[in-house]
């Protein structure tokens, strides 16, 4: 296993392991415990360290992440020996031009009312540490502040 | 989504979404963050709120559940459609008997000395409740103390 900060060839890395994988269980911490619920980053195809969620304002996920911003991103794929955890801190976006600029079709089958729903925010979750396992072999990779 | 206390019927739709579901990304809290790796639970073929992993003694994991019980066990098989969130309340066992019981051959890829090596403890993962997405429709079981 290797341990190293992070460089362009590291997220290459990272973004080849996260191919097709466009759904995670997101865990937030929420006091003494945690909640985890499945959440699509929107089939993201260049990782940069951030991944990005829609969500509703309301939703227990942004409740507990403004209270307690570290979470952890759980992806698998056992069919492909494929998996991944990434240890992030998140923050919420409220920005309607940043819900413009990341939207696309398919969500409306989630938030009907489009983009400018003032309900829908974006959950950015900025990656602290990445791990992988699998059959092209292990990574760890600590992202630089 | 249904919220409920769990009677056997429950305990029966939660195996029934668990089924060849044998690989989830146990998370841990360690301090303020978490961290997450894929464990298997052997396979296991009856869900009666426990799910148990073969661990070393020695490991993050044992280490990180001494200090907070509290665990997320997050279940992806994106390509049938279903997710599972078990949080659950984790205990070391460190018990030879039971390390015999649930031994399989298997197990001897990941820990060559067998179930004898005193490296080798089981983690008991509790279920408190039980969060399913999918196809199958979603279901919420809070299991009784």
């Amino acid at each position: 296993m290797t341990v190293m900060t992070s460089t362009s060839n590291d997220l290459a890395a990272i973004a080849q392991r996260l191919r097709d994988l466009d759904i995670c269980i997101l865990v937030t911490r929420d006091g003494d415990g945690t909640h985890g619920r499945p959440m699509s980053n929107n089939g993201q195809v260049e990782f940069d360290g951030d991944t990005w969620f829609f969500a509703r304002r309301d939703s227990a996920a942004v409740r507990e992440i403004e209270s307690d911003p570290r979470v952890e991103l759980a992806y698998s794929a056992t069919e492909r020996g494929t998996w991944v955890s990434i240890e992030a801190e998140a923050t919420i976006v409220d920005d309607a031009d940043e819900n413009h600029r990341r939207w696309f079709d398919e969500l409306g089958r989630w938030f009907p009312e489009g983009p400018e729903d003032s309900e829908v925010v974006l959950i950015r979750a900025t990656a602290l540490r990445v791990r992988a396992w699998g059959e092209a072999g292990d990574l760890d990779v600590r992202l630089a502040d």
